[in-house]
């Protein structure tokens, strides 16, 4: 089973537990890749280089500026941070954004209605999962950043869900694949503040019942959404839960 | 034959002379490897965000801060665009800094008598020519920043042309390797003014002669000694040339 773990920015900002991180995502065995979020360290530089956010609909827009900052920051800074703890816990990690070996490629966004710049979207089809799983085969570990590319030289800004989502599903078509989102939550709950009200297991049919009774809020709807277009692609199952749980049997397992 | 090039900082900082050369690059047959430099992108953003610049001897100290910058333009902005250019012009470019696959493990330069901080030296020890070789033998074409790792989480500063020179010499002990540095003058030159004064070969006694001279200048002789001791490693020939006479018969041959 090859196991896709994408970890949020949030684990990103805190050095502790980035490195508590990685040296548990390093004790899993058999064959891994790890996706990693952006962190709050692109807006600080924006913000300190005093380019100017432009914001529709509550989403950034990235314009070349902006794309710099995040190409600097998460296929530098971070994936080469990331990287380098994880060689030191022992983890042949090789970072990773599309461009590199072409293995992710990604469609610019179309610019109707909203142009959001430099942001592309992703399908299974731009995944080059013969290359990913060639590496893995040498007990190399990919780890990918967010940014892709349009195979025409433009480096574009994507969601790292959905390039997590994308790499898994690539994945799945060889290789029997688990997909686990990392965060900073003990996993989907009923009750926000409760941590022991995780739901353990969620399939189709509970997933209905929980929208209709309003349990599964907002910002989790595009996660488990996510979850179960991965799960009727290929992979088997999709778990979400807490970073500091990377290996422990805890959160939210989603199954068809 | 495995080509390893090295291309300064001088052609990354203008875009028309990058496009340029990545056309020309992506024309090379066979296996081939890239090197790149920095260019003044790090010194820019580094001055943008006020952080101080310590000189000693005339060289830079990389403080942690000014580590951090270097990795976001050098491992993250300048490779991946380099990438995506190589990418769009139909060459299966990857981009490495050395904790990529522990690729090339460096050593911290010691603190005494001069602490240059956060400065790496790399011997052929520490370079993975059969993991770079397994790229190659995929189609696959590493592009090297001159960010490297010591293996125990931090990443260091290195020279641009010492990791070509020790990328050379570590593939040279498996498969015959050239090596080729491109700059901004179509050669080593007996008058600097003159470009038709280009040396087409330098072998270890006319070096001598020309050391003794005076006219091998005072910028070129780490170069030229660097290349020697390349030679002297395994390395077969060393060209030093025009980045946009890569594909010519031109510039400086260095042989033993």
């Amino acid at each position: 089973m090859v196991k896709v773990v994408k970890i949020g920015g949030n684990v990103i900002d805190n050095e502790a537990a980035l490195a508590r991180f990685a040296t548990d995502f390093a004790k899993i065995e058999g064959p891994k890749i790890l996706v990693h979020g952006g962190g709050k360290l692109a807006t600080r530089l924006a913000e300190k280089l005093e380019i100017p956010t432009t914001m529709i609909d509550g989403r950034r827009v990235t314009d070349a500026q902006t794309l710099d900052v995040v190409t600097m920051v998460y296929a530098g800074l971070v994936n080469k941070h990331i990287v380098a703890l994880l060689q030191a816990a022992g983890c042949n990690a090789i970072g990773l954004s599309g461009a590199d070996a072409n293995v992710v490629k990604a469609t610019r966004r179309a610019a109707n209605p909203i142009d959001f710049g430099f942001v592309g979207d992703i399908s299974v089809e731009g995944v080059d999962a013969d290359f990913i799983l060639s590496l893995t085969e040498r007990g190399v570990v990919p780890v990918f950043c967010s940014i892709m590319h349009d195979g025409a030289g433009t480096l574009l800004n994507c969601n790292a869900d959905s390039v997590a989502s994308a790499v898994a599903v690539g994945v799945a078509q060889k290789q029997e694949t688990e997909l686990v989102f990392c965060f900073e939550k003990p996993g989907v709950m009923v009750d926000i503040d409760n941590p022991d009200s995780v739901i353990a297991e969620i399939r189709p049919q509970s997933y209905q019942q929980l929208l209709a009774d309003g349990v599964v809020n907002k910002g989790m709807i595009p996660k488990i959404d996510g979850a179960f277009k991965a799960l009727n692609s290929g992979v088997k199952v999709v778990t979400i839960k807490h970073s500091e749980a990377l290996n422990l049997q805890s959160g939210t397992k989603i199954v068809l």
